[in-house]
């Protein structure tokens, strides 16, 4: 693929941008490379930059420095392996005949950078939100090393009791945690959605989200937005989309992120409906000799296009990019499923694939299952609860898959992230998952056993966690089987309808006096309900059960 | 499938019994099942044992009792899951015209229990050793209820010291820490064979693990035989096989189990070759009527048949056994790859499929794989080492992983188990993996991806971490890559040869004044050394590079 006198520019020195040069370099010893980056620092792990402002990572460089502890500077890249990467040169038009980048230092010159392949590795930039007042010092966003050192700074002196965080996605969301555990700040969320990280989760999982933020302390306000700063010294007075006024001390945008594709918009390459680099699976764009990696690039996706402005996604392309310029066979990156993670105090939060209603958005008939399980056995003294949701295509293939607790998730979203991929989301794959097992680790029936199960007698049996909550209706049964010692510390939700207190045992006794339908059954987390649920149902009894138990419905 | 008249009769009520019986009863609510145990300690959860032992939990009960605390005893069977035990039954004997067990109760009286299907779900008993004074009553195995509880009893009235462990399996490893951890008992662990878990680990695996024994103070004695045992009113003289004199207070045998195949053998069923009943992927012994299921069963393997004695695996049986007499579709028990886990005292210790010693002894061709890498972002302060080795048939599939760390080690072993099932093995699934990353949780690159790139390069550049402490040759020459600050604390092994201490910037200038043959790089983990040798072999000099760096060889 690659001739003499080829040279490989590349614009942007991180995740992306580096891992294309350092993999080239490794298969390209005396290939020319040169990097650039508008910016001083480089390198550095923006995925970090929470746990800097939080005080888990003491120290900057921690973030900025290899696993061994060199700093990931220009001198680095060019010493240890033989890549030129020039800082503080803005990439500015790309122009073809002769094909070269113009790009501008901080002192105004121009320059043109010859290339015969180009790689994008811009990034991408917060949404810019147009709000009266934001341009005071005292708000700012969260992605330059520069904003997140002045913040923890400020920290540090004390400058900070409150705090608003405009943004209830994965970034704002570890911000809170950042501001309010170790710190001691207050913390006003506000998110314009209807709830948090609607992008990746079903509303009843989002609940068990904001429902945590608020034991916290976090003073979470949904469907709200801020219309209006006004700086008064070293404060700032917010005004809300209800007109209530709010004062902080500090305002951090989170708003989400946005390609930056500017250049090669300008340059006339192709945009993808989501304003991204619109790339092929090898990270070419609509000219074969530009390519486009990490977060300004939109990738192919079963059902169209698709951003992933994740580190874990933007090195993998690094890598898929650099073995296509070099002619090194690559399958290219694979059909991806948006698998992620965050850490919301103590609270795990994971999910992959499509949420309910994403699927729906497109257009497709789910079914929904939802479970309450330990992540360990129950008996082992550290077993901690988790609740997951799968969402299927109805009689068809898995879609996705959310789990949240204090425990382990993320393996079992890498393990369903795998049967999306591996198995095309086949749901005869529950069933095979061989896991490692031993009390301290696991179950020995496995989550993803039970989904499996599930399935086979499909989501007609179970009702929502979040169905309690409404209330129910006048002419239901309610079959609570919750022996008293577990009732006592509850305070169940209050419901319409005739409630009967009764053992799995006196229910098989009972059966004949039941009525006949509308019997909702529920237990703590699900399996004595289940189990009863069949077998009213084998005794003509149109009965459901409260999938993941009153455990999931009370968070 | 199922007649009129059918009567299930299930031997045993432990995991694989009674999930039949409960699934069974699921299907079939009107089926008369009868399930017999020899013991009155029904349905108990032998996995937690040691940990029962060790303190960790404090009541035995927790682990005779449901998820909500409900005791599993006969009566517990029959109110809630309409499912008939009757323990103290012992069965002696199979007859057939009329399809009958014999039983006989405590009283020695007997009596036939009819069946038209016949589960046998016997179970596993320790290996039989005959060691002259095993009979004492300070001697015993850790496979029943009231072995477990006379240790316990014996350690909080501080009757034990000193225990010799007898077998380092995976019961072994998890007694050392029982024993150690809280009580402060001195363990001497006594194992015939040549190193601990032979059977799942290769040799540099089960070092780290034995390294790590010792550190927490466990004597540990490989190829040790215990010839005979001294009682002396409460105190016990072992003779070990070199002779020597051990003084302890107990004696626990783990020596493995094997399957309780008596009964299947008398009655003609066909034993497999490693002592089990043999069963297809339903569950069905050569005799169609009669199916065993759980740790007295010889699964199909692709290499012929396996005993895998684990609780997980028994119940997944147990719900494949239960399906196809209901005659309700299955694809039965898939492959299995003896995925399995353990703790040693804080250290996890996971496998899945085949080591290379197992390999090679099937007679297969294979390339070995090691890393070391962080279970999260190096970074992040909770960040722990892990170790990971992977197995692949030459230039084929994959075959098996083992991960050894303080830190997550199971969600790699599951995902790989995955790959080995889902893809058959394939190695471009590794690339494939989409993981869920944030830096509290992962890396931004997963170690699978790590390996998938390895595998592109071929086996030929590493050399095992225990290469290392071989020494090599005179005519060698290693560059150690150490940062001074890493080497410092460090204890390198001595080797003969040259060694030259220089940076990866270093090693590029002064690569015309090195050797073309027989160079070995390392560093502390492997990534600096991987790099180098890719750069030096592309200057011709046949350079290789330890695997997992100095982490992965000191342990």
């Amino acid at each position: 693929m690659m001739d003499e006198g080829e040279h490989v520019l590349i614009i942007g020195a991180d995740a992306a941008g580096l891992k294309t040069a350092a993999r080239l370099r490794r298969l390209k010893p005396e290939l020319p490379i040169t990097v650039l980056d508008r910016s001083d620092v480089i390198s550095y792990a923006a995925c970090g930059f929470p746990y800097y402002l939080s005080g888990d990572i003491d120290d900057f460089s921690e973030l900025t420095r290899t696993a061994w502890g060199e700093d990931k500077t220009p001198q680095y890249f060019h010493d240890s392996k033989n890549i030129e990467v020039l800082t503080g040169w803005d990439a500015i038009r790309i122009e073809r005949d002769p094909n070269q980048v113009i790009a501008r230092n901080v002192d105004g010159m121009e320059r043109p950078f010859p290339f015969t392949r180009l790689v994008l590795a811009t990034g991408a930039s917060p949404i810019k939100l147009s709000i009266p007042g934001s341009d005071c010092r005292l708000v700012s966003s969260f992605t330059r090393p520069e904003e997140v050192q002045a913040l923890r700074l400020s920290l540090q002196k004390n400058e900070v009791g409150r705090v608003a965080v405009i943004g209830g996605g994965y970034i704002g969301l570890e911000l809170c945690e950042a501001f309010a555990a170790l710190w001691g700040v207050e913390v006003l969320l506000v998110e314009q959605r209807v709830r948090v990280m609607s992008a990746n989760l079903d509303p009843e999982i989002s609940r068990l989200v904001e429902d945590h933020l608020r034991s916290e302390g976090v003073d979470v306000r949904l469907q709200t937005t801020l219309k209006h700063i006004k700086c008064r010294d070293d404060e700032l007075v917010l005004t809300l989309s209800e007109g209530e006024e709010q004062h902080v001390d500090r305002v951090v945008f989170c708003p989400g992120v946005l390609p930056n594709a500017q250049l090669a918009q300008d340059a006339g390459l192709t945009i993808g409906p989501k304003g991204g680099v619109q790339v092929d699976k090898h990270g070419r764009t609509s000219d074969l000799d530009v390519y486009a990696a990490g977060d300004c690039a939109e990738l192919p996706d079963v059902a169209g296009t698709r951003l992933i402005p994740l580190g874990s996604i933007a090195n993998r392309m690094g890598r898929v990019v650099a073995n296509h310029i070099a002619g090194v066979p690559d399958p290219g990156i694979p059909k991806l499923f948006g698998t992620g993670v965050v850490k919301v105090f103590d609270l795990n939060v994971a999910s992959t694939g499509l949420s309910a209603a994403r699927a729906r958005q497109r257009g497709l008939d789910v079914e929904e299952y939802w479970g309450c399980w330990t992540d360990r056995a129950h008996y082992y003294p550290e077993a901690q609860s988790i609740k997951i949701k799968v969402v299927r295509e109805r009689h068809g293939q898995l879609l996705g898959m959310q789990a949240i607790g204090k425990g382990e998730v993320v393996r079992w979203v890498d393990a369903f992230a795998q049967i999306l991929d591996l198995a095309d989301g086949d749901p005869r794959a529950l069933l095979r998952f061989e896991h490692a097992y031993a009390p301290p680790y696991a179950t020995a029936l496995d989550p993803l056993h039970h989904f499996g199960a599930m399935m086979e007698t499909g989501d007609g049996w179970q009702i929502a966690p979040t169905m309690m909550l409404g209330g129910g209706n006048h002419d239901w049964t309610w079959i609570d089987l919750l022996a008293d010692e577990e009732r006592e510390p509850l305070e169940l939700p209050e419901v319409r309808g005739k409630v009967l207190r009764m053992t799995t045992a006196e229910l098989r006794e009972k059966v004949d006096t039941l009525p006949k339908q509308d019997v909702y059954l529920f237990c703590a987390r699900g399996p004595r309900s289940y189990e009863c649920c069949r077998f009213l149902r084998q005794h003509g009894i149109n009965a459901r059960y409260l999938a993941g138990g009153i455990a999931f419905t009370l968070g």
